[in-house]
Formats: C-alpha cells, sequence, structure tokens
C-alpha cells in the first residue's frame, strides 16, 4: 500500500447525512416499534425484581465516615467520596459557600453503539436500572461505566459490550470527547462520551439492550424520564455539521465572548473536609441545610439482579426541588439563535461553560428578593405555567448519584422585549451548529444544555 | 436594518488568505527592514539602561516567606507566588514528586494588534526587557499585561494599548484563546491568547512599538532569542484554514485518540505548603535540588526606565540546563505530519496536551538509564549534533518568570526507521492543518508546541 494511500480525508463527509436519515425514522426500527419501548422498559423493570429503601448514612455497607476528614468514602478507596467543598466565585450576592460535593477523579466511559439495518442507523440502548431514578428503569448508552466498574473493584461481572469502546478501531469511532458532569455537585468530574459504529459485525442485542433510531430516541425524548441523563449526553454530541448558514456573531466572536467570560471569572476552588463545611448538619435525615434549601446527602441500599453486583448501598444527593433548565430562541433570519448562558459551576474544570438561558431549582430562589433572582426565569416560569412552550418534558438526572434529581427541559420562544439581540452581560446568542461544533470538543457545553441539544438533534424539539 | 442583515458568516473566508499574504512579505515592512529589527532592539535596550542583578530570596522588595506554608508571596498577595506542588501523574519511573511551583491563578492577556498597510497585514510588536531574558530586550506582542499589571496594582503607568483588546469589538476579533503556560513550572496557568485587527483606526507606533509582517517575523524566528514565549504563543494560534487535505488519521480519530489519553492518566495534583516540600533545599543559591537536577529558584533586582514601574525584585525558575523542543516529521502523500506526543505535565488543567514528540533537558536524562530516558530523544540529539535539522533555533521561556530558559526548538525529518507510522502508546501523526484546528480552542497544544507552529505558521520553518 503506497503512503498517497493511507491518507484519509478529515471529516467524514456523509456522516451527518447519515444521521439525519436515522433521525427521520420514528415510528419503528429494526426491533422495536415506538410505542412499545417503554412497555419493553416495564418489562424489563418487573423481570429484574428491583427494590429500592432509604438507608441512613452510617448504615451503609461498606461505606464510612473518615476519621478526620467525616468524608463518607468507600472501603476500597475507589467509586466516589462524598467530600466538602469551599468555593469562591465572586458573581453576585452568592459567590462564597461551602457544600458538600461528590469526588470521583477518575474518568467515566458513556458509549453508544451504532450500526446500519437497512441502511439506517441504529443505537444500542440499555435498560438500565439505577436507584435515583423515579421511575428506576430508564433507556441508558450501550455502556455506562466508571473505571471502578469495568476494572471490576467490586468483583462483579463483565461489562457486556465494553470492548467496542475501549478497543475501539480509529476510523470506527464517529464521536468522542470529555465532558463534564453538574458542576454543582460534582467536583471536576468528567466522562468519555463516545458514539462507535459496529460496522461489518453482527451484534446481537443482549436481553436488557435495543437498537433504535435516532428519531425514535427523539421521539422518547418527547416522554418524561424515559432516556437517562447519560443517553442524553451522549445524544448531545453528535458529529453533526459544523458548517452551516449564518449567525448573529461569528465562531470566533463567540470563542471570543466565552473566552473573556472564563477570563473575568476568578475562581478559588478547593476540597475542604466534610466535617468542617459550615451551613450543613448531619443528622439521621442525612445532610442537609437547616433552611430545607439545595440539597441533602441521604442513602439508599438496592436489590438487584442484574447489575454488576447483585446487591449493594450507597450515597446519593438529593436536590429539594425540581430544577428547569431552559433556552431561550429566537428565529433570526429563519435560523434559530439559542440565548446561551456563561455559566460558572464550582466543579467546572475551566470555571464557566455553556448553559442553557435559565438553569436553577426555582424553590430555591422564592425568598430571595426578585433583582436578585436568575435573569429571564420569570419568562420561563410563564411558559411552564401557560403551557407556551417549544419543548417541555422532565428529565432525571443521573439515577446512580441523584436522587429523584428532577429537570424540566424546555424550549421557550423569545421576542426583543423578553430576550433583546442585545444580550446582558453574560449571556449571549448562538446557532444550534454552532453548538454541535463546540460539543464535539468537550468542556464546552454543560450537561444540561448537551441535553437541550440532544433533543434538538434527535427532533425532539422543532425550533 | 432587518433580522436577515444581522446574520454574518460563520467564518470569514478571507482571513488565511490575508495571513498569508502577511507571511509572503519577508524583507522589509511598513515601518523597518527586517535585517534592522535586531539593531532597533539593541538600540531600545541602550535607551533604557536596564540592569539586573541577582539578590538571595529573603533579600527581595516587597516579597517574604509566608510563615507556616514557608511560601515565597509578594505583600500585596496579588503577582504571582511561588507554591510547592505535590503530584503523582503514575506515568513511568518517575510519577510521583514534590516541587516548588509558580502560582498565579489570574489570566493575563498576550494581545497582538493587526493592520493593514497597503494591503498588508501587519503586526505590532513590542521592544519589551524581561529580566529573566538572556539578552534583557525581545519581541513581544503589542500587550503583555498580568490582571495585576492591567489593574495596576503596584500603581504603575497605564499599558498602552490595552483598551484595544479589553474593549475589541467583536468582528475585530480574529483569534481569542486561553491558552496554557509551561505545566512543568506553572500550577493551572492560563493566558488569553488575542489577536485583534485595528480596521479602519490610526494606531501610531510607540517608541518601543514596531509594525511587522508576519513573514518579517518568520525571518526574525529563524534567530536566536529575537521573538519572546508571548508572542510566539499568540502565533501559534493564528486562525489558519481548517481544512486541507486529507490525513493519516481523521480529525475525529484524532480527538479520539487525545480523549483516550486523558482518560488513561489518572492524576493527583495539589499545592502544598512550599516549606514541606522534600528533596528540596533553600539557602544563599535559592531553592534547588542538592543534586543539581531540573532548576532553582533564584531572585533579582532589576533597574529599568520604560516598566510600568521603575524598579523592581522578584524571584525567577532558573532551569539547570539547555532543554530542546523538537517535533520530528514525515511528508506523507505530500502533506507534512507531526509526531506529537500527549504529554502529562503537573499543571495542565486538562492533564494532557499535545506536545514536540521530544521535550525535555537531556541534562537532566543523563544519568538515568537509557531504556528510561524520553523515546526519540537520542534521533534529536543526534540532529543537534550533526546539523541535519530542518530548523533550528534557540528561543528563551518567558522572561518574567524564568531566568535564562534556553530551549532549542527544531524540525527533524524522520523515516519509518526513527519514527514509525505505527506509533508508540502516547505518540501519533496530525498535520498542521489539524494542529492549527485545535489550537483555535486553547488547551489543546502546550506552549513548546505552539512556539513550534508559529515557526510553521510564520514561514520561519518549511517543512
Amino acid at each position: 500500500m503506497s503512503i498517497v494511500t493511507l491518507l484519509r480525508p478529515r471529516i467524514a463527509q456523509d456522516l451527518p447525512e447519515r444521521l439525519a436519515r436515522s433521525a427521520a425514522v420514528t415510528v419503528t426500527g429494526h426491533q422495536l416499534r415506538t410505542e412499545d419501548v417503554t412497555g419493553w422498559l416495564a418489562e424489563r423493570a418487573r423481570s429484574h425484581r428491583f427494590t429500592v429503601r432509604r438507608v441512613p448514612l452510617d448504615r451503609l455497607d461498606h461505606w464510612s465516615f473518615a476519621p478526620g476528614t467525616g468524608d463518607l468514602v468507600h472501603r476500597s478507596g475507589r467509586f466516589f467520596a462524598v467530600r466538602g467543598l469551599s468555593a469562591r466565585l465572586g458573581e453576585g450576592p452568592f459567590g462564597n459557600w461551602q457544600q458538600p460535593v461528590i469526588h470521583q477523579p477518575e474518568v467515566g466511559i458513556l458509549g453508544i453503539l451504532a450500526r446500519e439495518f437497512d441502511g439506517v442507523l441504529h443505537f444500542l440502548m440499555q435498560a438500565k436500572m439505577e436507584p435515583g431514578n423515579p421511575n428506576l428503569v430508564q433507556l441508558s448508552p450501550t455502556v455506562q461505566a466508571t473505571r471502578s466498574n469495568y476494572q471490576r473493584v467490586h468483583a462483579g461481572s463483565h461489562v457486556t459490550y465494553l470492548e467496542h469502546f475501549t478497543d475501539a478501531p480509529p476510523h470506527l469511532v464517529l464521536a468522542d470527547s470529555l465532558q463534564s458532569e453538574h458542576g454543582a455537585w460534582f467536583y471536576r468530574k468528567a466522562n468519555r462520551n463516545m458514539l462507535v459504529e459496529a460496522a461489518g459485525t453482527e451484534v446481537p442485542a443482549a436481553p436488557d439492550h435495543c437498537w433504535l433510531t435516532l428519531g425514535q430516541l427523539g421521539e422518547l425524548l418527547r416522554l418524561d424520564n424515559v432516556v437517562n441523563m447519560d443517553a442524553r449526553t451522549v445524544l448531545g454530541c453528535l458529529p453533526l455539521p459544523a458548517t452551516g448558514p449564518g449567525a448573529l456573531h461569528s465562531d470566533i466572536g463567540l470563542l471570543s465572548w466565552l473566552t473573556a467570560e472564563r477570563a473575568r471569572h476568578d475562581a478559588d476552588v478547593r476540597l475542604m473536609p466534610l466535617a468542617e463545611v459550615e451551613g450543613w448538619t448531619r443528622d439521621t435525615d442525612g445532610i442537609r441545610r437547616p433552611d430545607g434549601r439545595y440539597f441533602r446527602v441521604t442513602g439508599v441500599a438496592v436489590e438487584a439482579g442484574n447489575r454488576e453486583v447483585t446487591g449493594w448501598s450507597q450515597p446519593l444527593i438529593e436536590p429539594c426541588g425540581t430544577g428547569v433548565a431552559a433556552f431561550l430562541f429566537r428565529r433570526l433570519g429563519g435560523v434559530p439563535h439559542l440565548l446561551v448562558h456563561a455559566r460558572a459551576e464550582a466543579g467546572f474544570l475551566n470555571r464557566v461553560e455553556l448553559a442553557p438561558t435559565v438553569q436553577c431549582a426555582p424553590r430555591d430562589w422564592e425568598t430571595v428578593r426578585a433583582a436578585d433572582r436568575p435573569p429571564f426565569l420569570q419568562a420561563v416560569l410563564r411558559a411552564v405555567r401557560e403551557g407556551g412552550a417549544h419543548y417541555s418534558a422532565v428529565h432525571s438526572e443521573e439515577g446512580g448519584r441523584f436522587l429523584d434529581a428532577c429537570v424540566r427541559y424546555l424550549f421557550v420562544m423569545a421576542d426583543e422585549d423578553t430576550a433583546p439581540l442585545d444580550a446582558p452581560r453574560g449571556y449571549t446568542w448562538a446557532t444550534v451548529g454552532q453548538l454541535n461544533s463546540l460539543a464535539a470538543h468537550g468542556h464546552y457545553l454543560n450537561v444540561q444544555a448537551r441535553t437541550l441539544l440532544a433533543c434538538v438533534n434527535s427532533g425532539a424539539a422543532h425550533l
């Protein structure tokens, strides 16, 4: 083989077209009709007879409060730990605080396997139980594994399909980037978000797995609590066309705005002993704030049959209210533009990532004077109340770490009165194409923004 | 104005062409002939009568060792501090260590102003004295300012041209990204690297400033110690064409390889009290290792006339040997490919960045058995000895922090014997176009890789 034939195109030109073809198939896929998927999920749940019950933190098997620090740790020293976090972000009236935080320095894999059936790309999704999901079983990526998982620290069973991701031939990798998790609850956690094609290989679906088109996933994303967070975040970094029509701001204008936002945030964020965190108390209900705000750390015990181990207990973070995550959008010259927020979250590696226009738990802000509440919150709550959103569905956050952490995700159309083109400081307008270009790089879009992008990419939301 | 006319192209199509035109002008620019630039630098140095002398660390004005930690800090609490660093990178025989490190959490601006004269882009460069430069005065960006500098902590004079960068209209920003500094010596330091056009405005060159074309800068990059590190790093992230001919690995293949490298490095890096750092001693020569390896922390006192203040003293890091930073390259199908290294440096925010094939101080490795020395070092040292490099020049690292930190930068052509296409773990092949695409995003290429990319972009190195 000569050297010349070794060179390949830098970008696979047919991929956006193949993804668009998959997004167009909404009613039935190779394996299941879309309307039968929730029934299949319920059937899988029944067949495993999962039970999850609350347990006080000091009665979690293999977990204990470390002497000295008071950190909540697993006896293996692996998985994750709940530690303290001291944050100074210097923004607004709430720029200094301490809180419990999840510390898990290893990088996990969230991988979706793709394969063509009759010329249409399908994605291999898993019916996966996670103790924090309100309905326990949701659609997750083909593989969702921490390094502790797949290195089998708890001596459980092999992670099915894992080798498709750890040993993927480069030309079959369609997307692969490090993406952040919730910066408000995790300290610098990143996962590898992968989409890998199983070209030319027969890959039978295991009993808990199912091949679905992108369009089917789009239909399912219109329902509450069917597609889990890890699946949504992978679908939020698909290799969609980076180019496209014009935008209000050029690509470099958008990057420059974000660079300035990252540069102006002086952050001092560090881990601290959980026992020394101020403003939080520990009692039989867990670790919580006396004023009932934000979240508490609680414990669960799980009995199940198909997990890597047959039963375990663990801490979970339980938010104290339902969240909202909403993009205001406008069509400018026919091109939908989203109002993105340069959001500083304490746990982000790069201080600031692009977030939805509004992202908060409204209940936390009820007692705060109006001028200090998040900008644009009022417009979003009005859309929730009056049903005027273009897209609205509730999705729960990662059920392996968060208990009943439900967020209403929305797209709300805006006009010059609610959302002026001359956006306030910390906000700017970006097209879907621009966000897709950035998503391919990692650490640009936060997990809530990626969820909403997944809704557009899969056809769940039409802007 | 209608909404439609508000949309602009996402990418300015004429910019690569304008930069190429500027790179082609090598002999004389609007203001100076290239051959007269070093004379002009010498003249500027003479007119300011700078003196720099060594001072023991405990006799630096306004600097002291903090009680308790032993950290070397400025009395303002600003600028930078020398603290301790504990690093576990888990790679090879030297995966655990402690060292002094520079801690400077604020983001500085490195900005070059660009303007067309007779249809050719020129860059406004500054003759700037930095105490650590072997020849004191080198060409630096138009503006090179820490936030402490430009917020005038030391009550010095105004930073000339600063407003072109802090108040740049978005459509005049040509490049703007956060880029790392030396990860071996800085803890998570990033600077904003900006290229801004002064369109339609007369911008007179101040006495210490001079307009030069990209081609002139390329000629000057062939000389030792003329273009300073901050100028090189900005020239290493020019908005050059992201597309181009094929490559050995697709763009996503390259990104996926880097994602895997970042995911597999388990890093535990944290600041610690300088007084507790093991393996280092403090005496009248500064803070150093008894075995004489790596670097020492030393102090200087500066007298000068045109700096923001008229005299000051400060600590500097003084490496114990001259470094090498070299890319091996091969032409594949006519397209130059560089052998890039996924290099973990303790101070990097994202653990791993793309680095030259070889980057080390050879002296540090003389006493180490051959099998543990950096891969490809031997091929690079042979090229140094035998003069076979395609590009070879010595450049000093940031003279505001490093004393006589000289590195020989090289491009060395390789073949299948010295550098196989099937690169060893931790290495891969990438084209110049691919590296330019990544450079626009920040935290992808380390400062040494950006220096070498600047040499290609400016025409100093022809591959």
